[in-house]
C-alpha cells in the first residue's frame, strides 16, 4: 500500500475507489460525486481549480491527494515555473512543515513527467 | 515500518509500546494508562467510544490511531454497514482529505475480516 | 458577529446559511443538503451520529460546530454524565489544546439547559 | 480585539505588525517580506496566487487570513461567482468544518462591497 | 466570553475549569492533573517546558493556549528577545498562518507587562 | 521513498533538496534559507531551538520533520531523559494521535544510537 510511484498509487486508488462506491452507501457515493463536479470548470477554469486543489493538499498536509492535483494539473498544461511557484506559495502560507510533502510532490512531478519521455520514446 | 499489514501494524506496535513504557517517564506511564481508561464502558458503551475513536482518528487523518479503532469496532461488533455510515460522516465533517484514509481504513478493515475467514477455516 | 450567546449564534448561523444558499452555487448547495442527509438515522442511530459530529468538532476544535452539535446532542436526550464522558475522550484523543474549546463546550451546554429552564418557569 | 469589522480588522493588523517588525528579530523581519514577495505576479498571475492564499486560508481556518485574502481577491477584480465556487471547492477539500468561516468570509465580503458602496455615494 | 483581555482571559479559564472539575469524571480530573505535572522541572527546567508549551500552543494556533503559556513563561522570566526568537521559529515552522495568533500573543504579552508597570506604580 | 531507516532518510531528503533547489524560485531559496537561520543560537540556544523544532514537528505530526529534529536534538547533547520528557509533554499537548508518531520517533532515536555505537565499534 506505500509503494509511492504513479503506478502503485494509481492501482490502490482505483481499487479501493471501486471497493468504496460498491457498498450501497448513498453519502459516500453523493460525496465522490460532489468531489467531481466541484473541480468541473465554472467561473473558474478547470486549471485553475486544479491548482487550487494543490494548494489545499499541500497546506493539509495529505500525500495522496497532492499526487493526484499534481498529476491533474500537469495534465492540464500546468508548468514547471508555476508549479513550483505555487510550491513556494504553499511553503509560506504552511510553513516549514510542508517541506517533506513538497519533496515527495516533486519526486511524484518528476515521475510522471518520466513516464510520458518513456511514453514518447517508444 | 511501513508494512501495512494487521500483523506488522500490530507487531511495530506491541514492540515500540514497550520501548516507550519500559523508560520511568511516569507522565507517558499516566497518559498511556488514561488513553485506555478513557474507553471503558461507562454512560456510554464501550462500542460508542470506540466508535467515537474512530471518528476522531478519521477527520485529524492519523493512519495508526485509524487501524486501532478499525480493529477495536470490529471485535465489538460493529457492522459493515455501521462502519460505511461513520466513514460517511468523517467524509461530509473533514472533507476530501480523509478519502485517502478512508482507502487505507477499508483496506484495514477488509484485511482483519479476511484474517478471521482465513482463522475459522482452518 | 462574536457574541456567542446561543441566541446570537443561532441568528448569525441562519442569516448566513441564508445568504450562502441564496446564490446559484450547485455544489454549495449539495454540500449544504448532504451534511443534513449524513446525520439522518441509518445503521447508526441520529444521536449516535450527532455524538460522532461533536467528537470531530472537538477534536478538529471547531467553536461553532461544536455548539451546533451540542444543542442537537442536547435535544436527542444525551444525558451530562454522556457529554462529559464524550469530552473526556476528545481530550485524551487531541490533547490539551481541545480544553478551551470544551471550556466554551461546557458554557454552550450549559447556556442552553439554562434557556430551557427558563423557558419552563413561564 | 475580537470586533470583526473591516476597520476594526485593519487597524488591529496594521498596529500589531508595526510593533513586531519594531524588534530587531531578524528571522521575522525575513518572513514577513517573504510573505509579501510570494504573492508579486511570476508564473502565476497576483490574483491567481491571492485566489490560492484565499484557498490555503480556508482549508486551514485561519479567520484572519481569509479575511485579508477576501479583500486582496475583491481588489484584484474577483467576481462574487469566482468567490463563491473557490468556497465551493474548500467545503469540499476541508469538509463541513469550513462551514463557519465560510459564513464569516462572505460575511467579510459583503462588508467591503459595502463599504464600496458607500464610498461611491458620497 | 471573547474579551480578550487577560482579566476576562483569567475569570472564565477560572470558573470553567471549576465548573469541569466539579463534576465526577475521572478521565477529565485526570488529564487536567496530567496537564500540570507535564510541566514540572524534571530533565527539562520548568522554562524549557512553558517554552515548549507555548510553542506547541503557536504551530497549534490555539490563542487561550498561547495566552496561557505567554503568562507563564513570562512568569518564569523569558525575555522579550527570548519570546520573539520562539514566536520566529514558530512561523517557519508553522508558516503564516501564525501570524494572527502572533499578534494576539504579542498584544497578550504587552498587556501583562503593561499590568505589572501599573501595579508597581501604586 | 518510504523506507524509513537514517540512510535513506537522508539520501532521500538530500536528493530532494539539491532537486528543489537546482529551480531558481527565489521565495523557495529564500525560505530554506530562513528554516536554516531560525535554528541559528541567539537569544535561546541552538540546543532550545532545536527542542522548540522537535516539539512543534511531534504535534504538527510530521514524521520527517521529528526524525529531522530528533538527530539534530541528539546531535546537541539531548539525553534520554530530555528526550521522553519532551515526548511526554507533546502527548499532554497534542493527545494521543501523537502516539504513532511518538513510536516512530522513538524508533528512529534508538536507530541514530545504534549507528553511533556501530561507528564506535569499528
Amino acid at each position: 500500500l506505500t509503494d509511492s510511484s504513479p503506478e502503485a498509487f494509481r492501482a490502490f486508488r482505483e481499487q479501493m475507489n471501486q471497493r468504496i462506491l460498491s457498498t450501497d452507501n448513498l453519502v459516500l457515493k453523493r460525496f465522490y460525486n460532489l468531489d467531481s463536479r466541484a473541480y468541473e470548470a465554472g467561473a473558474l477554469s478547470e486549471k485553475t481549480k486544479e491548482l487550487l486543489g494543490l494548494m489545499g493538499s499541500l497546506v493539509l498536509r495529505c500525500d495522496d491527494c497532492i499526487s493526484y492535483h499534481v498529476e491533474q494539473c500537469s495534465k492540464l498544461g500546468t508548468t514547471e515555473a508555476e508549479f513550483f511557484e505555487l510550491l513556494s506559495l504553499a511553503h509560506v502560507v504552511g510553513g516549514s512543515i510542508v517541506i517533506p510533502h513538497a519533496r515527495r510532490a516533486v519526486a511524484f512531478w518528476d515521475a510522471i513527467h518520466q513516464e510520458n519521455i518513456t511514453r514518447n520514446d517508444r
